[in-house]
């Protein structure tokens, strides 16, 4: 036997007693969180309380490399501190002022591998939450290396209940969530939401996803979640240069569901924006030539149906333009949608039009009126195709004025190619470098991208505030034809899910709840109070209208509540909430003095008292109350509707009588 | 909130307290191995002590589905027992007689998931180790199930160290092993053996890996491994039609090397021979136009230097014909071979030769001495091409008397490319498929196979007799232009680790050790005695002298013992051995009276003394020895050779004085 220099170190490293030296803690300001990390018996590993309550056992840290046996971590040492207080400004969001308050923790493991002999971790305690993330910082310059495991561990402590979907495979996060007990988690998707039979709420994800895979989270049938990083074709889980940080992991934590929904931890481990200035983007509502076609009255396809002809678009103009829409989205425009173009996105053209659609006419009609056409790049999956063509593409809409793309990755078969016809996952390293890439080259041409089908959010918008919104989660446009359409609890599932990674296109406002359809799971399943509830709960600096001009023209009363509501906002509280069950939620406009709430239910019928403790006191505010109908049901009668107005103040409770499948929406105009 | 149907058991599901009727437990039949399982807090676990030693801490078991919460175990029933003690013949092998003698526990776990709620566990507890496998029983007929998870465990108690190599991404199995603390274990391909602190030897394994991904086992660094199935391009682990049982699972526990060495568990637990009459089939030794390739005397590509010409072949069949080997393998006979043939296997045809190898004149002329041509398929990886020809290509060759083909699969970039462009790992579910159908095909044809770059061996020689070798591991090729070639303990490794599984085609019998290299590290770094002894310590029933004709005519001395040596044993017996250092094997011939044995150490000289009592006792037999000159070294005088005879009883004791990197090769002649 030769003893190679690997095994010999192996032979001599024995295991380290935990030492005091080998131990560091730390508390979140308010001595809420507290977190120790620690080296024992070769691993590292880090534990969490919260006032006391364990909240993550000890839970192993590190990654692995190829071509490196498993590293034993021999010491801990070089433990730095600081303390963070500040508040720094959104130039649009939820959330125009966000305090970051948080204590830093960072240490350095020492390990007894090459490219683990010195590995950094920092942790930033939050009083609703931490996160932490690796910095290999002492691989050389220019070293390349192959990530081939992530230790990353969370240990939760007792039991919880789950609300998650399988993360299976390639496919995009358009699925419904189940709740299970949390043991029973096989593979899931983050933001990971929790709640406990200790009363706590958990959520598990990550913050600043750049150049790296996406991290999924596998279970063991014991409360323990593992993180699994989606791979490349070849297994490797990413392919770094030396040295380099991983993203921030992270998990909230807080005593109530609405804690989760408000915690701003997500963007405060961003990065500063990189924007030198980004006041070209103002968010905005927008209508679209997009549901008549889900709901096949046109096509998105060439032809004597197809919908992106220029006629059409100058008819959504001129509604955007009576009723105060910023944009109108057209799908369908460009050359290729013919076919299956799911299975042949490479014949995508991003700056051919169909012969129909007059894209210079189309934008100076709309732009004589105030109203911009909101671009639309359709990929199918074919990423290559679509990169080599970014830079045209995005000359051309900045040249006629489009400053809002919204993209698609749509692939039915779920297989996206490489340049080299390897099978991508949707959100492994090659595409979220890919996603990262049109943003950095859609900035350049001052347009904001609206991702479908994209990585999940997490918080890049605060670097590159043009990275406006996604879908990522089963949106409006399973009502038109999913098997089965959104049941009234995914909209109060979201909230605390994928709401807590960032804004959702999720195109609220169907007026017509049927649209033509027998069976409630074919068609919309809410009232038509919670389609405008929808707007204040479900956050987006670009709102869709998403139904026809025409569904509503029919609906004066309700439509004024669409007209009404902003999509930029100076603050918003989770008044109240639990997952899968209800939600209500108040934001006061950027700029304004008003307030707009949301309140929504499940499938079953519920009674509110919410006090308005979030209006100014001693100020007077007529709430224009658009309600459900006393008889109203998402299944038998939707589109019962009460419109009232009452005199309020900060001082008054009121009782919200929600239908099954419905919701309120209000908004609070300041009298004086 | 909707309670689904899943939910609702979970939430019923509550942990059930470990009872007695939720432990079964057995005993191997010397009462050496015991074995429990049971079920507690929703999982299934079992847990393995040897004489009161524990091996296994309770590790869990199961498999994930598609689609599946993960299951919940609720209880453990229907216990079953079977004591077994019995022998089965093989056709050819390493030992004719095989006692099989286990006892079996098979269980039933009851899960609250639909493919999880009646799962079949089924032990078999060997006094050398144990299997385990599920079964699947309850699925309906006909279900297709795509399993996602194995929550197969192997927790190991105490400090080891391993034999191991990283089995990163879609490779084929030729690497150096390295050896450290297990765990630093961080994806390792099996057999993955271990020694203990306490004495014990381990080594992990499955059998019978039909229709199912081979298994990888991923380490947690701190002593668990677990299962890591090969898996599809899209993440499903295997895909699965109801119902079906799964590869067992195997782990071999024993006082020393030698134990696992010499276990029959592997053969035990595969099934009874399919085939018919094997009796065409004949274990033999082979020469071949090889070795000259690898050495860039020839080429594999057509032209001037092509060796595959029928001249060169009628060559080696002289040469084989005057010292009695059965075969000559000819590489490079067929069209496809030209430029970069390892990316562009599809070019290859099994039918056609090249002009200047007139494949019916070659057997003709082999017939007529005796020799038959081995045949040699191979595919570059493009096993689609090479599927498509299967049928044709076993034709031809059982047409012109081909009974044996070494097949390949090398690919240098990584990539198999299934039906569908898919990239697919060398031994996930598809290769193991192909394998097998090949193997199928060939039986039809009445052809056996020898595969390299093949899916690991786990002991389907039983069932598919034809099944007959393989590679699977860094050979004697390495020796030519590895770099490194194989350090002399690469061989005293192989016969605990990769042996283990099964026969392996090493090819020894290099005489010309430098071969024109200076630098030890680029040519054989063996003694001449070692490639000799390697014929006994390497099992194979083809074995290669896989030098030129001219280098064993220059040294009739050593050559003898290859002309001598068979390769059909009636039983075999590993005399002494430490992973890494050293090893003595005897093997008696099948039909013989004769002994054979074969000695090797690292890169360290050794002197060992070893007993005679596997002789008959009362025989005399005379020792042909052939062993290292007083002064050789591998790297200084690798070929000096001593050969001597003795005549020697059951009651002698050898002593070897092993050179570095040197061996002893000794045929025990019965006299009367």
């Amino acid at each position: 036997m030769i003893l190679r220099p690997l095994a010999l170190i192996a032979a001599l490293g024995l295991p380290v007693a935990a030492q005091a030296a080998n131990r560091e803690c730390a508390q979140s300001p308010g001595k809420v969180i507290e977190l120790c990390v620690f080296v024992d018996q070769g691993q590292a590993f880090y534990q969490v309380s919260r006032r006391g309550v364990p909240v993550l056992a000890p839970s192993t840290l590190g990654l692995g490399f190829a071509g490196e046996p498993r590293a034993r971590y021999t010491a801990l040492g070089n433990a730095r501190r600081a303390a963070v207080d500040t508040q720094w400004e959104q130039p649009w969001g939820e959330q125009r002022l966000i305090r970051d308050n948080h204590n830093e923790l960072a240490v350095t493991l020492t390990g007894d591998t090459p490219l683990n002999s010195s590995v950094g971790v920092t942790f930033r305690l939050f009083d609703d939450g931490i996160g932490f993330r690796y910095d290999y910082g002492a691989i050389p310059a220019g070293q390349a290396v192959s990530v081939t495991a992530d230790h990353s561990q969370f240990r939760t402590v007792g039991a919880y209940q789950a609300w998650w979907y399988e993360a299976l495979g390639q496919e995009r996060d358009e699925y419904l969530y189940t709740q299970t007990d949390a043991r029973r988690i096989t593979l899931a998707e983050t933001p990971l939401t929790m709640k406990g039979e200790n009363g706590l709420y958990l959520s598990f994800h990550e913050a600043a996803l750049v150049d790296f895979p996406s991290m999924l989270l596998a279970g063991d049938g014991a409360g323990t979640l593992s993180a699994r990083p989606m791979p490349w074709p070849d297994g490797v889980l990413a392919r770094k240069t030396g040295p380099f940080t991983t993203p921030w992991r992270t998990v909230l934590i807080g005593e109530s569901a609405g804690a989760l929904a408000d915690s701003r931890i997500e963007l405060n481990l961003n990065e500063p924006s990189r924007i030198a200035d980004i006041s070209w983007f103002k968010p905005t509502k927008y209508v679209g030539v997009w549901w008549e076609m889900h709901l096949k009255k046109t096509t998105w396809g060439s032809g004597p149906t197809h919908g992106a002809n220029t006629a059409n678009v100058e008819r959504y103009m001129d509604f955007a333009a009576k009723y105060g829409f910023g944009g109108v989205l057209v799908e369908g425009w460009n050359k290729g949608w013919d076919g299956e173009w799911t299975e042949h996105g490479d014949q995508f053209s991003f700056t051919e039009p169909y012969p129909d659609f007059d894209i210079r006419a189309i934008t100076a009609y709309g732009k004589a009126k105030g109203v911009e056409l909101i671009g639309h790049h359709e990929t199918g999956g074919a990423v290559v195709n679509y990169a080599a063509q970014l830079e045209d593409a995005m000359k051309l809409y900045q040249d006629v004025g489009v400053s809002v793309v919204k993209t698609g990755y749509v692939k039915h078969s779920g297989d996206i190619l490489d340049e080299n016809g390897g099978k991508q996952w949707f959100a492994g390293q090659y595409m979220v470098r890919h996603h990262l890439h049109a943003v950095e080259v859609a900035a350049a041409h001052r347009i904001a991208i609206d991702a479908h089908e994209p990585v999940k959010d997490t918080g890049l918008r605060r670097t590159w505030p043009n990275m406006i919104s996604r879908e990522g989660a089963r949106g409006q446009e399973f009502n038109a034809w999913g098997t089965p359409t959104n049941p009234p609890e995914h909209t109060v599932i979201l909230p605390f899910t994928r709401m807590l990674a960032g804004p959702m296109d999720y195109t609220p406002g169907i007026f017509d709840i049927t649209h033509g359809k027998a069976e409630v799971t074919e068609r919309v399943q809410s009232t038509l109070a919670t389609q405008l509830a929808l707007y204040v709960v479900l956050y987006s600096p670009v709102q869709m209208a998403a139904d026809l001009p025409e569904n509503y023209e029919a609906r004066p009363d309700a439509f004024q509540f669409i007209r009404d509501v902003p999509t930029d906002w100076e603050t918003s509280r989770t008044l109240a909430g639990e997952i899968g069950d209800y939600i209500v939620v108040a934001r006061q406009p950027r700029g304004g003095k008003d307030w707009f709430l949301g309140a929504l239910t499940d499938e079953e019928a519920r009674t509110l008292g919410q006090p308005l403790t979030f209006l100014t006191p001693g100020k007077r505010y007529e709430a224009q109350i658009y309600r459900d109908g006393p008889d109203a049901d998402y299944r038998t009668n939707p589109t019962a509707l009460v419109t009232e107005r009452r005199i309020v103040t900060s001082k008054d409770v009121l009782t919200f009588n929600l239908a099954p499948g419905g919701g309120t929406a209000i908004r609070f105009k300041l009298l004086n």
